[in-house]
Formats: structure tokens, sequence, C-alpha cells
């Protein structure tokens, strides 16, 4: 089973691919976070103020521009990290390729989306809604999927 | 040393075990955030006000039924990314199957009953306190068994 | 591939080693924030008031020494576990030791300093925003380290 973790296993080599690619999704969201409050001159720290040298800066938290991001963020943290760690169980049950690479790049897809959707360009309900549930769905049967595998107590 | 990962070893599979069930509880306390929002008709972000179609809703963080959810899921998403590591990484220093089992049991009937009297039943304190501490030390102890066999700077 | 999760291989030993210290320090943030609160009796949610016996507790999210140390908290749940799966898949394209080690060394040192200019002592920008970018920038070297290896759709 541990040989399953080799990039020679097309399964295992598409989900650390996949995973890579929303780790660097996650990193820009920081770029972002940081373009807003300069921009908008809002900080979360006093100390922040700092970088502000001509003055005019803000301690807020009620931004909506630099919030969202945030949201945007919180929301990553919500749900990528199940999916880091549940995909690397998926990948021990030696999955069918064809559903499994099918699974990680919907999973993928829907959650860029969803950041473009939430932090960069806002559109209107439901489509955030979708992709959330679109990525949620994809954990939840990934999660089942591996539970068939290890049903121990 | 590799091995270890395969699901013939209970001790791997019983953290992955464990590991699944309160992920499953994670991804529940998005249908709890869901159903309070819809009820209380507040939510995070103004396009979500779309659905509420009689109007009514409002762009608030303040509703508590809404805000103790996310308290006990931003408390899960302090503790159990750790423990899915740290899980990890104990299950290779190959430790006796008795102990570790009932390290992970313990840890997951903790943060299960967590959840519960945080965001679904509220009881009187000290109760989650000391569930939330059972989790903790349980890591902790985890943390360390793995650090005495991997002590390499 | 597989037999690099070993301890005698000594990137994933090490790796591994920086994780678990990683580990400590976040659960030391803990410790921190229930510090904090009992200093300033402000806690965050009304069950809890049942831990100020005299009374005079309250229910604020706005105490800037405790929301301090849950901000420093926060920008580790961004970063560290994004460095704990990022550098798992790194340990896995079999790196030269020399540069992961001391990759992971800076990444390590870099955190713990983040947390304490933030947390603990908070001394004047741009320190704290210096150590976050090393820690991101590492970050960013392994994610793009291991997608030569894994590149893959």
């Amino acid at each position: 089973m541990a040989d399953l973790l080799t990039k020679d296993n097309p399964v295992f080599s598409g989900y650390v691919f996949w995973s890579l690619i929303l780790m660097l999704k996650m990193l820009c969201l920081y770029f972002l976070t940081v373009r807003q409050r300069f921009r908008k001159k809002v900080f979360i720290s006093p100390e922040d103020l700092f970088f502000v040298r001509g003055g005019g800066g803000e301690v807020r938290n009620d931004d909506d521009d630099v919030e969202r991001v945030r949201r945007a963020h919180r929301n990553d943290l919500e749900n990528i990290p199940l999916f880091l760690v549940a995909g690397l169980f998926y990948v021990l049950t030696d999955p069918s390729p064809d559903v499994a690479l099918n699974l990680f790049r919907v999973y993928a897809v829907a959650r860029i989306l969803h950041t473009l959707v939430y932090a960069v360009y806002p559109v209107r309900q439901p489509v955030r809604a979708i992709l959330f549930f679109v990525g949620l769905i994809v954990t939840l049967v990934i999660v089942l999927l591996s539970l068939v595998t290890f049903h121990h107590v």
C-alpha cells in the first residue's frame, strides 16, 4: 500500500499536483489581503500603521473589501486542509485513477472559482453557494469512499 | 517504516478511521451554520441576501446563535488539523496499538462532545473546558511521543 | 519513493522534527490565550463567565491583548498547515538534504519569532512583516520545487 505514494502512481501524482495548485491559490490570498489593506489603508494591528508614512491609516476590522478577502481565506481554511488530508487517505485506498483524478480536478476548479467570485470579482448568488457545495460534496465523497476501506474502531 | 501506512497496520487503520469520523463531524458544522443563518436570516456577505426572497435578511456578525457555531468551527480548525498531522507522525513511530488506539478514541470522543456542548446543546462550564483540555493533552502526548523518535536538527 | 518516509532519511526526520516543534509552538498559543482571558476577564461565550467566581467578567471580542494572541493564532492557521502538507510532498521529491533541512530550519525559526513579536512581546514593524514574508517565501519555494516533480494533470 505504501508504494502508492510515488510519482509513478497517477492517482498520487494527480493528488499532489492539484494540492500544490490549491496551495498556490491560498498563497495568492495573502497578496490580495496585503493589496487591499494598503489600498484602503486599513490595518489589523496598531504597529502596522508604520507602513503608512503619510498618516491616514486606521486599525479596523470592518472594511468590506479587506474582510471579503479574509472571509474567502477563512472559507479556504475550513475546506482545503480537510481535502488535503482526506485526499491522502483516499489515495491509500488505491482507487480507480479515472474516478480519483476527476474528483481532484472538480474540487480544485470549484475552489479556484470560489475564490474568484468571492474575493476578486464578486458575482451574484447562488454562484458562490453552488461552488462551495461542489467542493463540499467532493470532500464528502472522498471521506466516505475512504471509510469503506478504513472501517476500524 | 513506510509499510506502516497500510490498512493491515491496526494503528494506521484506527488513525485513518477516527480522522475520517472527525472530518465528517467538521463537515456537519457547515450544515449547522447554514441552518442557523437561514433560521435567523443573518448572513456574512451582502450578496447572500439573495437567499431571503421575502426580504428581512441582514448582514451581521454578532448573532449569538450563528457565531456560536462559528466559534465551535474555529476551535476545530485550531485543533483537528494539528491532530491529523501529528497522528500520522505518531503512526510512523510504530507505537503500541493499545496505547495508540486508545489515544485516538479519547481524542475523537472528546472533540465530538466538544462540538455538541458548544454548538448544538450548550451546557454550563466547565464541561466544554474539560473536553477542550482532554483533546489538547492527547495532542500534546502524541507530539511528545513522536519527538522521542524524531529528535533531529 | 515510499521508503523516504523513515527516520533514517535525514530530510524526513528533519521535516518531522521541525513540524513537531511548530506544533508545540501552536499549542503554546492556547495557554497564552487562556492566560490573557483570565488576566483581563474577557471571555468568548456567555457560559464562560462561570470561571470568574467573583463576577466582573465580560463577553467581548475587542480586547487588544486577547485579540492580539488570537490574530497570531489565526496567522499560524493560515500558514503552518500549508507548510506541514507541502513539506511532506517536498520530502517525497527526495531533495538534497542540505537544501531541504535549511529551508525547514529557516521556516521554523521565522514562525517562532513571528509569534514572539506578535503575541508575546510586540515590537515595531517591519519586523513582523519581514518574518511573515520569510515564512511565505520558504513555503512558496517548497511548493514550486515540489511542482517540478509532480507536474501532472
